[in-house]
């Protein structure tokens, strides 16, 4: 996504540790009629696919997950939450999730009566780097039973596995930006074509 | 709001500890179309006044503000965000939040960046109860020297002290359910007329 690309290089910043923080537009502050646009995108990616439900994490991934169910019917949206205490009842699906950007493990949970056998499902999230809360969220509706339909990302890191390790796995991902390299020393941000 | 009273009633449940559960809707799934329609509501209860941000908390007010933000001509949404270190920098506003679900005090916390004297503010959360969470929002917007032009929140438990001191010390504040009562024993609830 060409406007996409052009936001980030804007007011995009890059940090040491491998680290892009877009506060400006998506985490923190969040430019409401851009995350319009990106649902569209995400429509547009994914016409082929009957999608009865849309999948995130809390809490970045909730303002794309919302404009893009508008773009979907108006699919509801299901953000699994970090269990604040690793007492997991039996009426949730519960998956563990290595948080790359805090260096730490967080239960991830579901409750049973927001995701079952009949969902055919559209994940999304913000970022997607190593992977991780991606096939975190796979894996929860894999439990209910669930299909996965498509995994839609906003900004890839493509010189990390995650990407590649989704695609290999036969899943349909879109990523709206692939970074193919950064550097926090020049600022330079380049994209894969 | 005669529909958000009906659906509280129909999916919401109470649970010891003056909890009510709205997670068919709000805080776990979320019913985008309905977000739509507080969105609308909250733009009608607030039509006087000249919004440049809408300002909430994560991770459940987000959704509900990205929704009201399309009703007040895609305004920015910034959501304040609970710090993970006590170490705050000088870049940031910072208020400390009593939260009584978790019973834990959090440091919250917006960028200089994304607030600042000519804002006029609409603040949106999904619950009102001791007031706490508003009245530290409310302190960040003062902090960059803004205009807390509005409070708008879904559902106020009337019962707690937070509706009555936010409407005694001034502010603007609209509810779009009021509960005067609920009980956990016989799941009653009652709302304000």
């Amino acid at each position: 996504m060409k406007a996409l690309e052009e936001k980030i290089l804007k007011e995009g910043i890059v940090k040491e540790g491998n680290v892009l923080k877009v506060d400006s537009f998506l985490n923190h502050q969040i430019d409401v009629s851009f995350l319009e646009k990106m649902g569209e995108e995400f429509k547009e990616l994914f016409k082929d696919k009957k999608i009865t439900k849309i999948l995130t994490i809390e809490a970045s991934g909730i303002g794309v997950a919302v404009m893009a169910s508008r773009h979907f019917g108006y699919v509801p949206v299901v953000f699994a939450k970090k269990a604040k205490t690793s007492n997991i009842s039996d009426e949730l699906y519960h998956t563990r999730i290595d948080s790359y950007t805090h260096q730490k493990t967080n239960d991830v949970v579901v409750s049973k009566q927001y995701l079952n056998q009949d969902d055919h499902v559209l994940i999304i999230d913000d970022f997607l780097a190593n992977g991780c809360a991606i096939f975190g969220l796979i894996d929860l509706v894999q439990q209910a039973g669930g299909v996965v339909e498509g995994v839609g990302i906003v900004i890839e890191k493509g010189y990390q596995e995650g990407g590649h390790k989704i695609r290999e796995a036969g899943y349909h991902l879109e990523s709206l930006a692939i970074i193919e390299s950064m550097n926090d020393q020049t600022s330079e941000i380049t994209f894969r074509k």
